[in-house]
């Protein structure tokens, strides 16, 4: 099931169990991949340098703190062949935290927060829609969310 | 900026710090907020009781595991009102890794990731559009991907 | 330019001038076109009775009130035969404030107003799309509104 | 509910009454909300100043005065960042009743209100599509309208 | 350009003059085309038995009748293939005055005439959205109308 | 029903019998409707003059005449504005046999009549998407017509 | 480039030049690609058994033997699941060319050829319309056709 | 049911042979339809020089050779009129196997093979969507083919 042959089950596992709960102790991840925790640390090591570990996120709920809107922007630009320097220009704007460029009817899918419909619009009408090759933009206000992982879980260790 | 009284700018710091690095030892953090680290682990503590902060994420890069299509799902419902039903299938799917209710023309906004088309036509066909309720879905291959922050980072702290 | 041959240039100028400020006492009014206090009165129980006037409406900033959200409704039926029943059904539901029966894409265009994200989603999810007839709907968040007129002001009296 | 601590319960219940009768005497109101006739003037001059209260409006039937189409403009715009200007212009054009900004696929959506198929004609073509930044518009006649209000009526008071 | 072997020069000259004035004597027509009006007779005759002329039809102004509002209306069947049943029954409706089978994104193209947006309401409402089959429409408002010509006039004769 | 108050239900049947059959002579419809002949010819002439009625065409197949495709073109215009000069360029195209300017996504909405899908793409590419103003077009096949009235005719008369 | 590591370049070369002419003599290959005529049969005999090659297809102009129209499909299902079953019947359906099973807002993708939209109406009502679980579709005609490749041809070899 | 006249079923009843299995010899040919195989040789000649047949391809399974994703491509030009310039640019990119000038919302359609969303990636952005006159596009990954036919086999011959 995974392609790159410098990796093998334990590996996977070890990511598996780090996914699950990224402050698990490499003791503990040791014991139960039945290795040791000097182990777990050689191999996350080898996959970060191999990029397939880029670090780890603390996650925080928006809402939380006062930011009530979360959203999905599809972004048409004037031309789709403008991405490179919207999306430079997109990642200065402090309130976009995600930017895709995909496939289909939009050329940008970016990923706002904001704390109220007065910010939404100030950061979409006076940040967002200011930036250069943007055309318009279309907005799906996130209203819940369910899991949010890296990769499929279950399927590999 | 923030609108919940129990959390004051130190809470805030310590939360910015560990946003762009979320293995940073207390206490470092706790020397550049000027606190000590034992008042780091307090403060951490009272944002996770509090449900601001939920965890921490390891970050891995899907297309070095041979996952190499990451897609966002685009769900219509044979009717709006099925979304709890839906989203509670789809969650047992391993290859679904964010799940979003969302206003707009779709229901549901999902992200899945696939190793090919081959994978990608069974995620499809043989799992997500056999989940009851769903009508069809179109999907957006994301062919790049930028910064990824669960909030505006420089706004706070 | 008006086809009501019972209405007269005088009817249409107090309209005009209580479009503007329905406070106007009806004296100040009957200076205003010449003529009394007591014709004002009389011409406006006239218009009230051909219907023409159909009472008067407090205008409140809903946002000054804790209602951050506005936000229009395109919404698709199961067939657009069933406006009567639904709308009748979007009556009840006391965040829904205007319904209208539209040509285009939509069957029925409403508006609804709500406190945050959170209430959207319970007056969408578990109010609106709850509704037996609606297939589902389509936001788009007020984020500025300008000028709220009942008639065109400038082409009467 | 209202998360304004300058508002207390007698003021919500004031609004109540009015915005279902904006003609209700202040005496009449007081008698109803257990309080004189003076401290409903008062009341409702601290929310007037408070700008909760804008003023009340008189409500017309334009298909009694001969407008028999009232409409909704869906507004694409060259650019969405035009909004200010394109909005400002529209303003002067007295078929143009109503104005909002609005996430989606239009920047802009207007109420129009016409005489007939002539005058939308000439409204469209000679007025709304000639402001400098509109690149089209589509749509949507109102065949019927339900209810009206300014906020949600019943969860107050 | 005419792929049709019976007919001839003369006779496409014939069909272009009734096209341009279909109340053109056949003598003034057989002067022009420099054959007797027995001929035209003739010829007119053989083309009605081929099917090629269908009649005539008497234009009309339907703005100066009193019918303001012309209407295209792109039909959504449930299914396509309920063309043959649905097309029947909008037959029957009065107001509906053109009907197309179509390819693209509506199964049916119609027209209708009504005389105001009170009568286009009971249209739209109480016959076609009746009809079964039919799921939904959206409504084009002509507001213009140039040239009606039934085949390319200046290619032929 | 007939808001034209020179008209009286004598003009209107007379009407109604020459749009089922443009060529019934007068003598022939003036005993129908118990007048003689030389009033329906007064009348008719009268109705000229007023507009409403604009003379007769003649029907025709196109595909018996070797125009097999007849479609129907949605035009997108670089502005909505530039109607009045795209549609005279047009007029010119003599397989553009209707237009017509439209409330919708469409600006413009033309009928096309072609000999074959070789011809379809001439017209298309080397006449109509030549003409200046037009973004792009969308076409619609007719794969059947049923009923080709002007007016509704059941209702007058 | 070729992950395929049983297939080697002058497999490629041998693939290019018969993509290029599938009716090239093998020793006329193998003397452009320096092995002989044998050694040409054995490797396709491999690629033909790994399933590379699948056979070889005769290039018609569907035009020049009367079938006027070539037409895409994009078909919208009951629901995408049913994509087996339709396909299957599809198949079935002689003037169906070509089928694919699609990411984006139609479910299956199909090319079909007609001879003139007589033919069109006949294939898309009586015959693709009628197929269980098609809900509708919609018909791009092509109008022209470059290049027709397998594979890019420039890249390999 | 074959409008060339030049063509009889012997003619029909060869190439259907040959588009089932292109490699078929002409004798073999010859025999099922009853002439020599010089005929048959003849025959082809004929209709190669006709037009008819312009030659035979390969059928390769782009998945085994690596090119694990195939895709449609509705491409949106700044104006239809620039088709000839575009497809010109298009088909000097490798990858682009196929292209159609269609009717409908897309311009062209074209078919491009990739890798995997690497190289898909590289040649939307940096191949496709540099050329002068593309707006945006849309794709539709093909993630199953069936049948993959010239013209309708089973009606001929």
């Amino acid at each position: 099931m995974n392609k790159n042959s410098e990796i093998d089950n334990t590996d996977l596992k070890i990511l598996s169990l780090l996914m699950q709960n990224a402050g698990l102790p490499y003791t503990e991840i040791g014991k139960r991949v039945f290795v040791s925790g000097g182990t777990v640390h050689v191999r996350m090591k080898k996959m970060e340098q191999m990029g397939i570990v880029k670090g780890s996120q603390l996650l925080i709920d928006p809402a939380k703190l006062g930011w009530d809107i979360s959203a999905f922007l599809g972004v048409y630009l004037d031309k789709s062949s403008l991405y490179e320097e919207v999306a430079a220009d997109l990642e200065t704007i402090p309130e976009v935290v995600n930017i895709h460029y995909t496939t289909g009817i939009y050329s940008i899918f970016a990923k706002i927060v904001c704390r109220d419909t007065g910010h939404l619009r100030e950061v979409l009408h006076d940040k967002i829609q200011k930036v250069k090759g943007i055309q318009r933009t279309e907005t799906f206000i996130s209203l819940d969310e369910r899991i949010n992982r890296s990769i499929p879980l279950d399927e590999e260790g």
